[in-house]
């Protein structure tokens, strides 16, 4: 392997999002025959012995306490950034001032100025800069996309998107970082909502307006741990405001003239992981569900009559974009591969000199998305997406 | 039979609806034992060669040219509606001043203020009055009703909701009454949308505001044909306007503080029937289908853990409401079974002198919930339910 | 319907599937256009007050306390005969030498020489024959076999069928007539097995020889109720055998090479009506459950790389055999349309005059497979199907 | 890292299943805690280029074109043999007098004495040996063990499983080592059957006596290249006979009372790995199928009369075994991690000094079972299997 290029990745942060980036870095290489390849070379984090234990762990050959020594590093390449949202802006800017490439969690800032200005930071630098929407990258997503693509569903007139969890219904579970909007930048609408409005541009287009609502169906919690511990719970007499939302929904026009439906929520009982969407066209539908997220359900309107029905494709053969990397046809894969074909994009990205998708502009469309849908929730009424977005190039 | 009580029906129309009624009156006595059975007396259409030939195949004793003369007959005690929504006013106040019994298909009228009058109508009449929404009396409708009542689901957090249909997606489909806001009322929002605005007040409670959008995607159709045909297919160099939506979305808050997601579709490929609900509750969940409707997902959030997920439980046993009055456990019923059971409630209502529901009230707060969806796709803002229907009372 | 043709039914016995045949009687004039309509002239039982108000609910004309009568009265023109297995054969050959035309429940006889001394009966008496295996006249499996026919799924390789239950597993269930021989002929495999026997003939072809195995998992029940009573449970001092199978699996070679693997049980915990089949050809596969019996699974191996998956089919399209009777697409039918379907294939065969499918031939080879799979238990070895059938002809 | 006890693995072949087992080396440490870790130390291949390449790509530290060498070598603990069916004997043999653990791919050997063999050698030296039956593996497999062996099915009354393909039905594709009996032991009978049996080993007990048939759809077919090659078709003028099975059907009845069904094929189309199976028992019932490997569903009878039916469990939540050193709840696993989980359960074994299961008990009784199978399809009738093993103790 001497001759391939190696991109020197230092990483901020290493919990859950570390965890599955981390295991991507090191997996890629063992399934793609790419002539780059990451090196895990530094991860930081402000606890010395978490962080000294998490490159242990994850295999990280060095490690920093303080992320601003991973810029000044010579040896790094590429900053990739999985702290909370409240650090993004600062963190990818500095990266981008010292040369360095960004890959940054979603959402990628906790506003849409804070978008741009990340923005402009690395158009300025000239640097790669990529969001980690990974579900763009399950092979039945991509399938989807290239099915669009290739016209096979026409005109699209509808996407009706869902990503649903219900890990936060206990109202003892305590006031995490996410719950506080000062932190997170929101609630189920950055953290999910980011999400399925990333699959609609992917897959629709661009928004043109939209209109929502939100709720907060437990306002009080208790305080103690601010870890993002998803199973915990607290008695504690004390509680504190959740100033981020538990639930959000929204309409949307899109430019192409498509409606969609979109809602988020952490009190959907019995949805672990209900990352969910369906989209018709004028010749076509499909379906797909993360927690079976190698199928995508595909209807033809050509089939012919009397044969007409979704199809369920599990999206394992070597015509599934991504899926020839991996195991024979029917050998599924599962939610950490979406991680390692990301990293593929990245890799392919700095090494050929393009700019890989999702980028920063589309983490500021999707940040514009967000905060139109906040302004709509606030004002009662319909906000202009594309006008925000515009206001940018 | 000799012993039981009669009750004389004369049906208003003789189409697809009418022939749905019509096999349901003739089933009922066949599958329940009831004190009281409906009598197929007389049907009543404009075209006589047409009317004459349903009475014949659909069994009715008699037929009228004129529905004025159904509604002076002395052996007739329920007026049946199911005539273009245009129609349902007159009819049903005519025969509510006559003094007979009305049950009318949905949505009840073509507007608020037309429905209140019909309502006011039949309770000075004193008479028994039903909307025909039987989705509702699907079995594993009726369950679900029971699973919440029982405090199964607790609090009821979402709704999200569905009804969606792909069979007017041809651009030289003709431009039927449906299409024809004068004579239809609305398009997808009367009546598929009225169907789910339903079953989302039976299960989950009022409404309390709604915002929502509309769109008509193919503008304009051959003129021609004006029958109901769902298959047809015009080559016209005449084209008329379409002046109902092909597609509806909206969102609402409920009186009890849920959130609900809703959209009606014509253009939704391989949706022949989406008539689907997911409702999420506190301590449960529960998932509908149209298309298989036998079956209701059900998840109970105290199940074990590690026994945790959606059950699919096919309500053909005798604990589901209805099911026990045909087959044994797992020899399912179908679409039509609905109305049968909807005919045993209004029989059980007029005999047994109550109320059955969905009643006009039902009626006319759907059509508030129309109504206020229509209003707030043309202000572009939200719009209250509540205060629409409490001017009612 | 003065000039359509009568067909006078004189229906013995009336419990759970006298029910279904009569209902099927009632409803097949409203969904079909049929020159020849069912009149449900007379039924009989040994029960007077039993048979009386089976007839006063099921809409019988007239009644009888001895099927004997049923077979001297001239204004019969056909016997259905809805008892239990092992008073076929006396009612069929008596209803034969009358000259009257003969519809008999499944399986056909206590036994292929029995079977095929009614054969015979019916056969130089000239009458008309069908033995009632109504699960072929689902729309899904009708459509199935169409697609057979036409080559769709090219040479067959596999069939695996089972029809599952489990609503004898308590073992305080009484010694009804069905767990008895003598009355029965058998347990699970002349009950379910017949059904799924017929299936596999239907579809994939005749059967070769076969191999099983057998198993009565409660050995001894209580005495008592000998009523035909799904749910109930006795508690009783004295305990009878059962002599009958609770379970049989076996496997089969077809005479076209196809290999077929085939169980039948009342042991199988959830299923309540697991009546199943998966196909496999050389060009494609189709899967059916009886549970969501409107859906057909269909994979086509010449569709397209990377599109290749199961179809699920609703068949209530107009394309779909039977189901342009009933409903528009989506709109689901039931257990009982079978029946209907069945009685429309019948009332053809009578008044076109040919032979309607399965008839008694295939009632016969239907209790060849019956037999062979019982003498394979007792020999332990293969027995083969094809010799004993043809010693028939 | 350097406290944890290392197992130097040196492994023999490196097509499908030696990437699979080196993945799963290279994961092991980055999901689990465990005092030990394997160490990819080298890799055997006959072809010098290919064996290099191999190393090189899956991060073995160095390699050797005779598998001896491997054997001879001091700084090797445990090797693994992924090579075709005939050679794992004498390299088990050899390996377990070298005292070297032994980690095997299944079937374990060419016949039932040859496995005995081969576990007469590794008791006698007092090597570690595990047989990679992969799923048993799976979480979803796993918690349904823990269900069972809890008790929570009761007796188990009933298995059918199935492993179908359809890789192989093109008459064109050519004449690989798997379809050579002396290369492969067997067809699709050891290579899928051999999961099933293991399967149903584990979950319902041991086998007492089968029947079963076999089936070769394509005699003949083209000679060419001899690569295991998933997709390939060769245009050849010379045939080669098959000298194995297309399919295998087979009976059991289990030492328990159980009955299964059985079924291997590799000419069911739409099936890519069809690996599924259902088990009844007297409280409740399972079902599970490869190509959705993270479901369980679960029947439990004792549920409330009404809210019966499957529940489909995604297994991937702490309660589950395994996952919990993977994601979050709803954070789907794939086929690879029945590999990870495997060499977990192989490392505890070499570590605690315990014989981690399946070991070469299991590929002995295994092994009974394919042999009983295949003597029965030639005797024709009944063969044992407990006899086939009491041999063994």
């Amino acid at each position: 392997m001497k001759s391939k290029k190696q991109i020197r990745v230092g990483m901020v942060g290493y919990r859950l999002m570390g965890r599955a980036h981390s295991h991507a870095y090191r997996d890629f290489p063992f399934y793609f025959d790419s002539d780059t390849i990451p090196v895990l070379q530094a991860v930081a984090g402000r606890d010395e012995e978490g962080v000294k234990a998490a490159a242990d762990k994850m295999g990280w050959a060095s490690w920093e306490t303080d992320w601003r020594r991973l810029i000044e590093r010579e040896d790094i390449d590429l900053i990739d950034i999985v702290t909370p949202n409240n650090t993004h802006a600062e963190i990818v800017i500095a990266a981008a001032e010292a040369g360095k490439h960004v890959f940054c969690e979603k959402p990628l800032a906790l506003s849409l100025d804070q978008a741009k200005q990340m923005l402009e930071a690395v158009k300025k630098a000239g640097v790669t800069h990529m969001v980690c929407h990974n579900y763009r990258f399950s092979p039945a997503v991509q399938f989807a996309k290239k099915l669009i693509e290739e016209g096979r569903l026409g005109k699209i007139y509808h996407i009706r998107a869902t990503f649903l969890q219900d890990w936060l219904m206990d109202p003892d579970f305590p006031l995490i970082w996410r719950l506080r909007k000062e932190v997170s930048g929101g609630g189920t609408l950055g953290d999910l909502g980011a999400h399925i409005i990333d699959l609609a541009r992917f897959l629709v287009g661009e928004f043109s307006e939209v209109v929502g609502m939100m709720e907060t169906f437990i306002k009080k919690r208790p305080l103690g741990s601010m870890t993002d511990n998803l199973k915990g719970r607290i008695e504690s007499d004390q509680r504190g405001e959740v100033t981020v939302d538990d639930a959000t929904a929204f309409l949307a026009h899109f430019e192409n003239g498509a409606l969609g439906t979109f809602e988020s929520s952490r009190f959907s009982r019995g949805n672990r992981a209900g990352n969910r969407f369906e989209i018709n066209g004028e010749k076509g539908s499909l379906r797909w569900d993360m927690e079976n997220l190698n199928n995508l359900q595909v209807y033809l309107a050509d089939d012919e009559p009397g044969l007409q029905g979704f199809r369920t494709i599990n999206c394992t053969e070597e015509e599934h974009p991504y899926a020839g990397s991996y195991w024979p046809s029917g050998h599924i894969l599962g939610y950490e591969h979406t991680f390692i074909n990301i990293v593929s994009e990245l890799m392919n990205g700095i090494s050929q000199g393009y700019s890989p998708q999702p980028n920063f502009e589309d983490g500021v469309k999707n940040q514009a998305v967000l905060e139109a849908v906040e302004e709509s929730v606030q004002t009662r009424s319909w906000v202009g997406v594309s006008e925000k977005v515009h206001v940018l190039s």
